[in-house]
């Protein structure tokens, strides 16, 4: 491999900085919030804006129509380009709920190098930094077919991604992946992921009677659905020490060699940082290691929300008809989604067979090589734009779009992700910053370099 | 005791139904929400219109002050009253999500002879009942005195009435108490309780963080609220059986006779009426005895809402910063609500010491006789309002109002309830109907009677 130097006064990235923010700040203003109905509209503004961007910058772009929400594809094709890279990246965003903000989640904020809003570090700044790093190979002439997989269902589990592959496989053969969707562990310390969980979404839902009731009158004899499904739950883990109390539910995680808790333990993860960037004012664990251990390497089962019954001010003396509650399940190498579901289903039919779960999606865990040229493009990119050496880690999160693309592009996928815990991913006050975008189109160009030139 | 046959002729309650109506529809149309803050204003309209009334029928009332809301006295005089009666209602009512109801809950609809709204059966519908009984008494110029006292505290758990009841203590000098807050087992059955359940509301709160978290960046290590609490409730309780499973929980729970058996069992009660009644699809139990027991004689636990997390539609992968669970207690003889509390809050603390449980409200249990004139005289009203015999049975709800004045006025206090399962107790769709309201009036009537005559 030709680690070509690249001269930074060639290109001026700060020079891009206006555009790169007129970019972001257009695209976090539309509300891309895939999972609720209410924004299927902007689902469509959000694909459109898409393409316009790429034809505006020389580029082609289709819309693709999927069964639920389209992915836009975009191309920057070199006649005398040998191979062809994917950048994969999102643009729909979780949901934001208003009360929690500072600011409005959809209108985009920039103070001093700091931009605010629903999705401008998941994954819509990440997303605009790959895309201009485009720009300026374009504008090199750098000999390389440059291919943007922009999808819109990725926080709902990328639940059409996979047809999409398969109905357009031609098209979209590529030679290599770059998927930009990760997270640092510290802003020092540029981070590239081997692997990511797994996940299993479902609802346990509980209903036994039609109305609200009065529970001094029915109180002892009524069923109460909330108390049920806290038992199940209690049942199905320990939410003390996090451990899944299911028969066979660790039976097929693959036990984390040395060298992996080498990495981890090198990766400069600190607890109290970790702690400090989420707001987790306390854990279940703080050795470093087995905190690492237990967010990228191990299996989980979180609750995320019970519905039914009183939630206003002060008691409601009632027992509400029903409950449900909304869970999912993370998942390592080398456990099987389907498998891991018909368990967890027998299970709860033994526990309370009343309680009917409601699958709402399932990912396979992902791992990735760390040999190879790619790898040492990644490792190469991150030093180029970050001035640092990258640790491998893992990711704790799931990219369904990972497994799908593995599955059916049949080629290696590197990762290239640009936030940092600080920017509040899937939280409130979500964020991005121009230190990263900057660093970020650094290290996209080396890399598409030095994938030119493999 | 003389109990003397009134003419029905001598007074058409007939004639007084447009009244009642009238009158039932302007208090229903008052949103006494006691529990909802935004409903302050509110409860100082209905205690003026409680004023007014009186004063518009020719008796004296006076809008009592406490730290809460206020309590109204009305008093109709007579210059030869030997004694005073004392009729005890409450004019608060429960909060009503609207979209659970088929009609605006603060609105008061007629639909033959159905009254529908929010407290037309709890507590409004029977208040206006007495009142007008006692309208009817006053113009045949029988010899009582009758009280009344419409408290506006009743369903937060009268915090302010005990307080009330001491400060004014010779104002409120009576011979007995009649309280009309109580629902039968069916229609064709008057059931008058003997005891009532007392109640202990308290919330659990757990905050392990400030912020909604990513659950694939934080979850293993992130403690997870929600979960603590399930498992919390699910030590404190076994939600299939209703079983609370708090070591020396039951300790003071006084035994059911025989007799109380029997006359449980001599109700009326029917299951699958119960069931119906309270749109309830399935119960932990079905026999009648056991039901009953449960409902009326044994302590019970339950949850009433969890707070915290997701709630939207699908599942959204977060870890939430807090979570609240609002639970009560059900309390029979002899359990003391302050030993109660004191056992969960210690059991609390031992099994998860970061959860915080802040009280909310406690009533002891009570226990009534069943001889003396005064319960022969309950007997001899509902057999002439309602031309069967009544049924002694318990009330599974709680009435702390009733607890203060045991204390406080040391007297006899009996029952005269007109709710029926049917009508919706703290449930959607609340209502009450012309044929319990016109028969109260006659019971109501023929008790002043007898009482008049002691």
């Amino acid at each position: 491999m030709i680690a070509i130097q690249l001269d930074p006064l060639q290109f001026d990235i700060t020079a891009l900085r206006a555009e790169y923010e007129r970019a972001l700040a257009e695209i976090v203003e539309i509300p891309t919030v895939s999972m609720d109905p209410a924004h299927r509209h902007d689902m469509r503004r959000g694909a459109e804006w898409a393409r316009q961007l790429f034809e505006a910058h020389g580029g082609e772009a289709t819309i693709h129509e999927t069964a639920g929400f389209p992915v836009v594809v975009g191309n920057f094709r070199h006649a005398e380009a040998k191979r062809t890279l994917t950048v994969y990246n999102h643009l729909d965003v979780q949901p934001a709920n208003e009360s929690e903000w500072t600011t409005d989640p959809f209108r985009f904020t920039c103070e001093g190098d700091t931009y605010r809003g629903r999705g401008t570090t998941d994954d819509k700044g990440p997303a605009l930094a790959a895309f201009f790093a485009a720009m300026l190979a374009r504008k090199q002439g750098l000999p390389l077919n440059i291919r943007f997989v922009w999808e819109f269902e990725e926080e709902i589990g990328s639940p059409n991604f996979e047809a999409f592959l398969q109905a357009h496989a031609d098209e979209l053969a590529t030679d290599s992946v770059l998927v930009s969707d990760t997270i640092w562990i510290s802003r020092d310390k540029p981070a590239a992921p081997l692997g990511l969980r797994g996940m299993l979404s479902f609802r346990l839902l509980l209903e036994t009677g039609t109305k609200d009731v009065h529970s001094g009158l029915t109180g002892g004899a009524a069923r109460n659905p909330i108390g049920e499904l806290c038992q199940l739950i209690s049942e199905i883990y320990d939410a003390r020490t996090g451990d899944v109390l299911i028969p066979g539910f660790y039976d097929h995680v693959r036990p984390l060699t040395t060298e992996a808790k080498e990495s981890f333990l090198a990766s400069g993860f600190e607890t109290r940082e970790f702690q400090r960037a989420h707001g987790l004012t306390c854990l279940r664990v703080t050795d470093p290691l087995e905190v690492t251990t237990r967010i990228w390497a191990l299996p989980t089962f979180e609750v995320h929300g019970m519905v039914g019954g009183y939630t206003g001010p002060g008691v409601k003396a009632i027992v509400p008809p029903r409950a449900e509650a909304k869970v999912s399940m993370r998942l390592v190498p080398d456990m099987k989604p389907a498998d891991v579901l018909a368990m967890v289903q027998a299970f709860v039919s033994a526990r309370n067979s009343d309680v009917v779960l409601e699958a709402d999606g399932a990912l396979e865990p992902y791992m990735g090589a760390l040999e190879g040229p790619y790898s040492e493009a990644v490792r190469m990119a991150l030093r180029f734009g970050f001035g640092a050496d990258a640790a491998f880690i893992r990711e704790g999160g799931s990219i369904g779009a990972v497994v799908s693309m593995q599955k059916h592009l049949n080629c290696p996928i590197m990762f290239i992700g640009l936030s940092l815990p600080e920017h509040g991913y899937h939280a409130p006050n979500e964020n991005f910053d121009w230190g990263m975008a900057a660093g970020g189109m650094k290290a996209f160009m080396h890399y598409f370099e030095n994938v030119a030139a493999l």
